[in-house]
């Protein structure tokens, strides 16, 4: 049984295992761990049909089509807007229509904020427009623009270092990509940082792993005390042009003119269905994505994808007529491009219930081919999560990995209940991520069906199990 | 010897060399083509000094500084304009300084034409901007634009099947890449085909292997008889958004503004230099990339690269104080872009000398990591050519691929003249080609010293040889 227990658990376990016969005995549960291993193969039909049900059945290509619709039906979806509002009056709608349970909206004041027109034109060392895209929460610019020379640095080292020659310049940051998690904090940070020596505007290479001259917005923050700068991404290709002609000597001169407003809080929802438990309904496995997408593209893949998977699962679980033994809740967020607003909202709303969270499920990292699931929680309940996601050797998906944080499930996975995200190409995901370029061409409807019946085996499985999750 | 000779020429050349024991005996001339082989060999040194100093060298990266610090100083060189009159006189003076010899400059009138203002918006099913560039030569619309109904269509067959819906519409070709020759040519032909019909305006689905909502311009012919209507290119990602709209039955209506104007011919130059051949200084061999590019990005790979590695295969050679019996010709074309205007002038020009021509060669097909040498030419060329391409051992690139056809070097192919071009990653190049995406940031110096190093020993090799090329 050792043997047999090492091999599940991994070398990482090693530890945690080496003292006990039973794994779980007079610590979680009564139970072995050979009889939880027991209860998590007797799902394999299941599992199965659910596979063929989602990739090979009547369901497959259906989470595509159906975010098709609507994503090219209502275009982007940001915080405040219309278009935001139709969506979430469409999803209500499209979850009755699917006979899902208690499908309700859950209200949430949003951000409001739009971009206007804007412009960006290098003046010297010759005319060029540049294409731009305002960085969500930023202020605009006078009608007449701010023009202003420039000052290109690698880093906020190199802009303290320089600090004396920012004053009343525009500062570009032409920071290398190293990773999304990393590289952000330009984007975020970079108008504060800016203003706190004197910059008049900053400009911030896009954050994004490859570009066809494609600017990546996302939002910023400024900070009480600090004089708000207008902000906005520009290409990789202007912010490396911009470090050459410095590196040579050019004077390089900017008119950036933002039309970007600020307008109070909007109404807006949190739109929630469920599959309600046949044994322990007030307790719930949560799977999500958000609803809100930033104001280019289409917003298909960020965040349309982990929304319509989300959908999916459910759609999968209840056309295959199973109810697990905990409650299945779908949410699909809102305003979470605005720093997880709507999830905020959910979580104050229902943390009181927090001992009945066995696990939080968002997909916001693409729904292309997935690499397997990224899981935060105990080293007893990733045990358990690799032992479900042996189920889905039919797809040949298997790999649980670390960090299964998302902007929309932290607060519960920081107050102890376990999380997860799916996982897939990373590199793919921020070629186009807060692009014009994320569409529908990008979405691939196998790749969809296969991530849908990941999504639907991993919370189906957890929701219906004999015991919740271990916590640490 | 047989069995050597198979080694080097290939399975390709079995038939014509089964009759013979000296394959050019009474035939192209008295030598052996073992004689030949070590006449090239010979050249082994040379080859590596060539690559020694392009690659890893003082020389290294050199072509991309060149190039990077033009293309940063006067941006995209359009037929017709400004900045392309300016690129000349800087690259004229840049050969002199160089040291090459009989630089000049040839006159050629050249097409003007430009897109001015643009834009395209859906009204219909919902309001959206599109991406858009018009096509070169295109005319442009009324200052209130055009308002039409669309038509998406798939190809020219699915156009004529649906040819009475087309009267009084804009047709939108949603065709999906194939490879550039066959798919280009909707960009090519479509709005004469669309014009036939009835249509008002034509969009064309960019021909481009990849997209991050990337609209690719290029050049399109109208046809006497046929009224000229306005066409642009679209995203991948509109088209086929368009597409799937239209296939649910929505009506889409689309405001299409374009300012493009065609103006008179304007004067330019095809930008000569030399290295003046020893012992047959009447014999060429020609190595060529074009100067002009589109309207959009850099020109920084169409052709920025080719011409820059063109004159880099000059100056390695003078570097090395090498001096090839054949003189070594550059030439900068003008106006390739719009029908290689710039080569057409030049073959009418120099067409009384082909006799000797000994070789043509063009890089326009990217100068990323070579995959090897395109040759079009007799097959005793190529064997010849083969061996050249073996001095290239040392950098690993020996291949010789068939197709070495380019617009600049057609006139001379088609007249018998062997040519060749630099053959690379052509999903790489698509990706960029003709976009706002064509900048320096794709190009990459160590990638850009190989291709250098591949074209100087190419071109000196065959222009020192005892003898030219055989034609067929």
């Amino acid at each position: 049984m050792k043997f047999l227990l090492l091999t599940f658990v991994g070398v990482v376990h090693l530890l945690s295992l080496s003292s006990g016969k039973t794994i779980y005995k007079n610590d979680i549960s009564q139970r072995t761990f050979q009889e939880i291993k027991e209860e998590i193969a007797s799902y394999g039909d299941v599992a199965k049909a659910i596979i063929n049900l989602a990739v090979y059945g009547k369901a497959q290509n259906r989470s595509y089509e159906r975010l098709a619709l609507l994503v090219d039906t209502v275009g982007p979806r940001p915080s405040g807007s219309k278009s935001l509002e139709k969506a979430i009056q469409i999803m209500y709608q499209n979850l009755q229509e699917d006979g899902l349970e208690n499908v309700h909206l859950e209200p949430v004041k949003i951000p409001h904020w739009e971009r206007g027109e804007e412009s960006a034109v290098m003046l010297e060392p010759r005319i060029h427009k540049m294409a731009i895209l305002g960085l969500g929460s930023s202020v605009g610019t006078p009608p007449e623009g701010i023009t202003a020379e420039v000052l290109v640095v690698t880093s906020f080292e190199e802009l303290q270092r320089r600090a004396p020659e920012a004053r009343g310049k525009i500062v570009v940051y032409n920071q290398p990509y190293v990773n999304y998690s990393k590289t952000v904090q330009y984007r975020v940070q970079g108008s504060v940082e800016a203003a706190k020596v004197g910059a008049v505007a900053s400009l911030i290479r896009s954050v994004a792993s490859f570009s066809i001259y494609s600017p990546h917005t996302g939002i910023q923050e400024y900070q009480d005390g600090v004089p708000k700068i207008p902000t906005a991404c520009i290409t990789v290709e202007d912010a490396e042009m911009m470090s050459r002609m410095a590196s040579r000597g050019n004077r390089i001169v900017i008119q950036l003119k933002m039309g970007a407003k600020n307008y109070p809080d909007a109404d807006s929802f949190n739109t929630v269905a469920e599959i309600i438990g046949s044994k322990y309904p007030e307790q719930v496995v949560l799977v999500s994505g958000h609803l809100d997408s930033w104001d280019v593209g289409q917003g298909a893949m960020d965040d349309g994808g982990g929304a319509f998977i989300s959908w999916e699962a459910l759609s999968l679980i209840k056309d295959l007529g199973l109810r697990p033994k905990r409650t299945l809740r779908l949410v699909l967020w809102t305003a979470e491009e605005q720093g997880g607003i709507g999830a905020f909202q959910y979580y104050q709303l229902h943390k009181a219930n927090i001992s009945n969270y066995s696990l939080v499920m968002e997909s916001d990292l693409g729904t292309f081919l997935p690499s397997g699931l990224q899981f935060t929680g105990s080293e007893k309940a990733r045990t358990i999560v690799e032992e479900v996601m042996s189920l889905l050797q039919p797809v040949n998906i298997t790999q649980v990995f670390r960090a299964g944080e998302g902007t929309d499930i932290n607060f519960w996975i920081q107050a102890g209940v376990p999380g997860a995200s799916l996982l897939d190409d990373l590199y793919k995901y921020f070629s186009f991520h807060h692009s014009r370029g994320d569409t529908m061409t990008i979405m691939d409807p196998k790749q969809m069906n296969v991530a849908a019946a990941v999504w639907a085996v991993v919370s189906y499985v957890i929701a219906d199990m004999e015991e919740m999750l271990p916590r640490s």
